[in-house]
């Protein structure tokens, strides 16, 4: 979580072409535009989506060409074990689609790191699930090369850097580095996680070569895993006063709706019906019905000169500590069953 | 920070009274009313909010009679080495102000508790001070007997039980209690320290004389020390938009008043002058001229169903820390110069 | 392991009529002394010793009246789980023999302290074993209360004490103190548990009542839970000496006899047959024919004006949790099978 | 502290020819011969040794062409500050006059490594000095490159490729290694920093290449900072019963001389004037007139199939965390300073 990370967390699913075509419509539309392929799936209480990039359509969207799979249980809590056992298993089924090769190559070693800052909690996780890693008595050694090396900030050493001087001596047959994120859904905050096989890319776009951990810098595949911990400040506002007009303008035109009376179930972030947000114009003014991203510009401008504030839930010790359990022992028995 | 802790945070400045006489001259008001004296100062960078209340004072506001303290610097940063020195300084004076007889009471042992959950980073402010005093290679412990008993869930024993058994046998001088709050102004979060002479006493008003730590329940005064290091979701959220709200509302009238030109200094949360908010609600709707706690309250009922989320700032880590080595070395110096 | 705490460690079997009386048949006469009880066992690996001292023994050996049991598996290592486990059942069990009070006293309270410094990494494991049951997601609580108080360097408070002033208020069924012990037997070291229904009574016969943790001072049953994870340097020392008389003595001895060539297995600390060490006195000098307490006082003289050495394993930080782990789960699943 | 280890702690006084040549006497014949040069000195209270080998000493006893450095204080304590600041000053100062070269390469860049396990506590000093290194808030990263890879058994990597990957990129002026060691004097445990110019090579002499971290494996100059935390179990009783043999011997000689009113300081281990052991021959026997090195194999085999004890002081979290404040303030002052 450098200061770079924001740019980081833009995970497909997460940009702007998503946030404005939310409704189940017209996700489908795009997902039948050239070169982007959604698809989205349940597997247990685990919601995937897998979105696969072609060269046409990251002209289109502006990410990079890959595959991009975002795990969620929406419900999960920290003390979850039934759901942390479910997000590992389906972690380690997709990480043997994304890499078929390995199977191909024993002989190459496996090059592990966890990226982050060792003392800032939330950035923690990737250090964390190393120190598992290192210290379980598995043979995962054998096989995998493993380290954190801390950030920048700490070390004097560019990251990327650091992880292409290794590649450059062990020709690893992939490398997979385990990081926190910045996330831009505060409905997603610790209850995520993403991959990628587009490897980390700040400033994605941009163009900063120099920081970039992929194929084109390291000379081998890089998987990305992230799992975001904390979310920016004013992101979260922004979310809560959509969520706050969505249920409001739910409510409304539920009780003009014949079958009111069967509905009680509370409007939820995920519902993809589109909800008509003019009822409530009287009540929250003109820009209840502008786009979420407006409200946030707003809300970002209104805090300039307070503290940027990036917050995490109160207990992201025991969440930073149950992920860095679980990839620690997902990687472990993946390595040892290809 | 158990359950019930979100109650403790109501310091007096905190209270609906409070919130609901914004202006300079609404809280003059208040100052004259009986029963109530409230005190604002700044000693360097350092605000201070003095309020005392006597008998009939604390039926008006339904708060205990004492004397509570706030020591605040809006702009602290975790690396202001400075700015801590000088919240220590002030936290020392104040101490001396309050406990007049621990001079004439050399005999007198002071009991110093660290309350809190040491695993859960913001949580951990109490218990990490302790560690620091009980480490230290100072001689505090011929004066000072030290504790940090953890919570009730983990102990099995209500800590303010704890605390009688201990001050039974040893009939101290002084209870000193430190822990961790959650504020219910996200401006504060950990720029803040309280203090107060009432003790604690969860779910104030209530009479849950049980889990009260007050001279009431222990025999001898108890003063806390708190620290607000979380903030609870949808009141970070009602705050920003209150923020916005005002915002906005002063850019509009600084625009129509003839000496717009010199005023450029953005809205803070501690400006006093009235903002007319009327002039915002084509724009932001009816609900923009609500009192703030009746949109805190919708935040709170949209949010049902959803996590409870109790926010901490990304670097809690270095702001616990901080503020563990503040009140270990203030009490150390404060016992040693008594 | 405060100053005091050398003499604690004087467990039934460490005291001197137990070193002086060495040999099997000694030991018979040990045991048939009257007032006096021994048992050994052998259950799994795990070598069991029971001591039962009535009143007539207490005043013949020096020791409490009361039962003492020890613990040893002498080929423990750090990643034998299986020998931690075997460990752990016989502690489970034995804490059923000697308390079969608390199954009619549902209602009362098991009051569980761990003594110790938690900076100090081989004083730990009492606070490390109490961490753990603290923060374990079981139902302990509701039936035991679980404090890691500090020692009285850090609190300013005597433990014992503090214990009494909880067992005041608490009036518990059953007191259990948790320490980490010196040990006068360095082949103990980080391989014993030992336990006892007199509880901690340092300078056991001298009377120092106020520092005494026992049913005449708390008012309640207190067992003793001890962990070696110290030796002191010199006892290392004259153990090893005495090591390697025995050693070249049983060698020599052993060409001697007829059956020399059956005979392969090295001499070991726990052999019962008696050596004689005339047969080395040309090499090794009068002293070898010595008492091993002579020589161990001759070490301690020698090494006066040198640092007093307490000595810990390398890997002490691997012990010491294996053993709050260890203490933690025995505790949890003996509390809820009463 | 990897199981070559061993090989490491044979800082050049501490090899046979020192050993076997005790009394101030014969260390002047060393001092003489051809390759090697001893300068010993004292600067407050920091016994210094300087060794200068050359290539024709390098073949005379075995050890590589270089400077070696042990600064000592024998009577240091964990909370002798004054101690440590004299540690660290002298250390400075021979860092400066060890790499003069570090000046006229303002560009170069240093690379610091901390060797060794972090969750082993005495084999943590190298990581916790980089900690301190890494999270202090100075600017010794724009001139530094600071990690703490841990131990090849963690990472699956070999520390030695590690450090060549990383200095093929870097090109630094210089590397740093910071180690822990186990020591052969256990006089000098805690008590000792060691330095020298010839970098790191286990199993020194017989050409373990692979494992060299020298500046003719990696490139370019390597400084190896040694801290001796361990001492092997044999050779502490060894050392011991070395102690008793010459203070014994000593006190007799004294008896007969006629000054011996005069002389009542005990002996230590310092003491250079030879004591002649045939006095003690009737009680100690023939054994206490060998070549200690003989005694410590005795004791060696003696306790094969017992445990191979390496041992530590029981505060050693004190001093490791001592150590690693003194590298990483002395490493930083000294960085600023060149």
């Amino acid at each position: 979580m450098e200061n770079n990370k924001w740019y980081r967390t833009d995970l497909v699913d997460e940009t702007e072409e998503f946030i404005n075509h939310k409704t189940a419509e017209e996700r489908e539309t795009l997902r039948e535009s050239t070169g982007i392929k959604v698809l989205e799936e349940e597997r247990g209480r685990v919601k995937i989506t897998r979105v696969d990039v072609d060269s046409s359509g990251a002209d289109e969207i502006g990410k990079k060409q890959g595959t991009y799979f975002t795990f969620t249980i929406p419900t999960l809590t920290p003390d979850d074990e039934e759901g942390f056992k479910q997000l590992g298993e389906v972690l380690a089924e997709e990480l043997t689609t994304l890499h078929p090769f390995i199977k191909d190559n024993k002989e190459g070693k496996v090059l592990i790191i966890g990226l982050g800052n060792k003392t800032i909690t939330p950035d923690a996780v990737g250090p964390l699930a190393i120190d598992e890693l290192q210290n379980s008595a598995t043979s995962i050694q054998e096989r995998c090369i493993i380290y954190a090396p801390g950030v920048t900030g700490q070390t004097g050493y560019e990251t990327s850097s650091f992880i292409k001087a290794l590649a450059e001596q062990i020709k690893p047959a992939l490398v997979i580095v385990v990081d926190a994120l910045a996330t831009r859904a505060s409905n997603r905050l610790c209850k995520t996680i993403q991959m990628t096989d587009t490897g980390i890319h700040p400033g994605s776009g941009v163009g900063n070569m120099r920081k970039e951990i992929s194929k084109e810098t390291i000379g081998c595949p890089v998987t990305a895993i992230g799992l975001p911990t904390v979310v920016d400040g004013p992101v979260l506002i922004a979310d809560a006063v959509d969520t706050l007009f969505q249920s409001i303008a739910a409510k409304i035109q539920e009780k003009n709706s014949p079958s009111s009376a069967l509905s009680v179930t509370p409007w939820r972030p995920s519902d993809t019906s589109k909800v008509d947000l003019e009822v409530i114009k009287p009540i929250f003014g003109e820009w209840s019905t502008w786009p979420k991203e407006e409200r946030l510009q707003l809300f970002e401008e209104s805090l300039v000169g307070h503290d940027r504030l990036f917050v995490t839930p109160k207990n992201i010790d025991e969440w930073v500590h149950n992920y860095a359990y679980l990839i620690s022992d997902t990687l472990t028995e993946w390595i040892e069953s290809t």
